[in-house]
This record gives C-alpha cells, structure tokens and sequence, in this order.
C-alpha cells in the first residue's frame, strides 16, 4: 500500500471520524460557504471567519480546505445513497420502485442543496485523482442501483425493451440539473417536479 | 433609457460588430480558456498569450474580459435558436418535431461545447445584470419553442394532457446536463443519446 492509499484509509473512509461536534459544525459551515463562492473562491480564512473561530483551530482539526472539500462531497454522495435505499420499497413493480428512488433522490437534495452541489463539483474538480476515483466509485454504486431497478422491468415484462444505462441517465439529468434552476421559495416542491418528470419517463418505459 | 440600456443597444445586440476576422478569432480563443478555466480562472492575459497576441491589442477590441464572456456567451445562445429553428420540420407529429428538436440541440452542443458550457455557466454569474437578463430572454425564447411543440401534441389529442412546462424541462435537463458527464471519445454521438432520451420521453407524452 503507498503512502496515499494509507493516508486516504487513515482518514477513516474520509468520513468515520467526524464525530465530534465541533468538526461536524465546521463541515457544515465549509459546506454552506462552498456553495457561496465555489472552490476556487473559498480560503480557510473565509471558512473560519464564518464558523467563528480562529484560523489555527480550523487547521487543528484540517489539513486543508481540500480536505474539508472532500470530505463534505464524500460524506454527501454516501449520505445520498443510503437515504434513497432506506426508501425504495421492497416489493411492488418496477415503477413504484423507481418512483420512491426519484421522490426520495429530490428530497435529499432538496434537503442538502449546498453539500448536493459542492459534491457534484467536486467530481470535476478534485485534484487528488485517488480520493475522486473512491468518490466515483460510490457515485457509481448509485446509478447502478437505478439501472438495476430499470433492468428489473424491462426482464419482467413491465417495460419496453429499453437501454437501462439510457434510461438511468435520462433519470438523473432531471434530478441533477435542478442544482442548475430548482427555487425552493417557487410554487412547486422538488418531490412534485420529478414526480411530473417519472410520470412521463415510466408511462414512456411502461410496454402497453 | 438610462446610461446602461444605451451601452447594451449600442454594443449591437451584443454581436453585430463582430465582423471583423480577428474579433472573431480572439472570442474563439477566449471561448476555449472559458470552458478550461472557467470565468474566475481566466484572465485577460491567459486570452492573449493563447491567441498570440498583446494585452494591449486584446483591449483594443474589448473593453475587458467580462465583454468577452458576454460576447460569446449571448451568441451561443442566439445561434442555438437559430440553428434548431433550421431544423425543425414544418409538417410532420409533434413528435418528429420533438425529436428534430432533440437532435439539433445535440448537434450544436457536440459542435460548440466550450460556448455552451460557457453561455450556461455565464447565466449564473454574469454579474452585468441588464445583459444577463437579455440574455435569459432569448434563452427563454428557445425553451418557449420546446414547449409550444408539446402544447401542438397535446392539443392535437397526440399527447396526453401533460405539463408543456415539465415535459419541455425534462428534455432540457437531459440535453444540458450533458456537459457535464458527454465523452465524445466514446461510442455514442450526442445525437445518439439525444434519440434513446426522445425514444422514452415521446412514448410517455404519447396517448394510447
């Protein structure tokens, strides 16, 4: 194992040793200020100016803000998966299923706006090439869930004969380019939007 | 009209004086480091030392790099209407012009990625907010014709009674979100993709 591997498992999956208070606090303001101004725009500084405390702490307990990055887009994709397993129902069709993943997808994101989108940044962003490919990996595990309910159609019979790698994409371009236009303060909820959005994708899945 | 509505219209719709071969190829050039750096990576410098030309000789054409972003950002925008008008059949279902639709815009962001991905980001950041503001206008032209289409099929009774506003979004968000994962070293074109997308989404507008 070199050096990085180690480092990136001493860290504890990137999110295991955060439980103190104090670090989930500090993640929670880094997370808010990342979305502000974006990676590129945020200094340690910045963020430690916003939690109220000095400079030092913040660096006591990150190396740096790459770190603090990384672990809030971390923490976020794995959060994200399991809160949209926790909510696809065991049984009932294909629809339903994918139904529950998509209402359940758009309420975490609803919910965790900020930490959604510096997640989604930071796959494009990330310099340290061993903790994006981990990151990839887990974002990974989430499509494949979708396409495996897709799959589960199409082989029962309730859908056409369609691409599940096509169909999934299609899924998450609606959920994921709300970070994009989605306004809380408008009239629709994000669980109403891609609720309109499954009606056209599962009647357009569905074999009559 | 006050001082910044002149500026705007004389600036000629922000592209008519872009006759000259050399602005041209400067907002070319200053298209390609946008979509590599972004807005806030890229300076006027970087612009001249790609295009091989002096920082003084960059300012004689643009009054600062914000001009240049907008420049390119409002054309895209405006040659992406222009170029799926072109390719929208006057006859034919909702659905062939749908599918026209899809393709065309596929087709134009596989030709001009960097400006797309420039004229998207620029919505969110342009901080002249008289020009933004024209420039979400023209955008909402084009998401306007989308939708129009839908309400052609709809009230033709070829659709069923859905959203005009969702259906048009969702097709967006599957042509737009492209950009941030299409890989044009990969096996399918955009408009290959764009067609498995319409395929799914005209069988869910379709009425049985």
């Amino acid at each position: 194992m070199n050096e990085q591997d180690s480092r990136a498992d001493d860290s504890g999956d990137l999110g295991m040793d955060e439980g103190s208070a104090r670090v989930q606090e500090l993640l929670e303001v880094g997370t808010r200020i990342f979305a502000e101004k974006g990676y590129e725009g945020t200094s340690m500084r910045d963020i430690a100016v916003a939690a109220g405390v000095s400079k030092a702490l913040l660096y006591h307990h990150f190396v740096s803000k790459d770190e603090i990055y990384a672990r809030i887009s971390f923490n976020s994709t794995r959060n994200l998966y399991d809160f949209v397993e926790a909510r696809i129902p065991e049984t009932g069709t294909a629809s339903e299923k994918i139904h529950a993943f998509m209402t359940a997808a758009a309420s975490f994101f609803a919910e965790h706006r900020s930490s959604w989108i510096a997640a989604s940044t930071a796959f494009w962003t990330d310099p340290d090439r061993h903790r994006m490919a981990r990151r990839v990996a887990r974002r990974r595990l989430f499509e494949q869930r979708l396409r495996d309910l897709i799959r589960e159609g199409v082989e029962s019979g309730e859908f056409r004969e369609v691409d599940p790698a096509a169909a999934g994409r299609l899924i998450l371009s609606g959920i994921n380019w709300m970070q994009r236009w989605f306004d809380p303060s408008k009239s629709l909820t994000a669980e109403e939007i891609v609720t309109q959005y499954a009606d056209i994708i599962l009647n357009g899945l569905t074999r009559r």
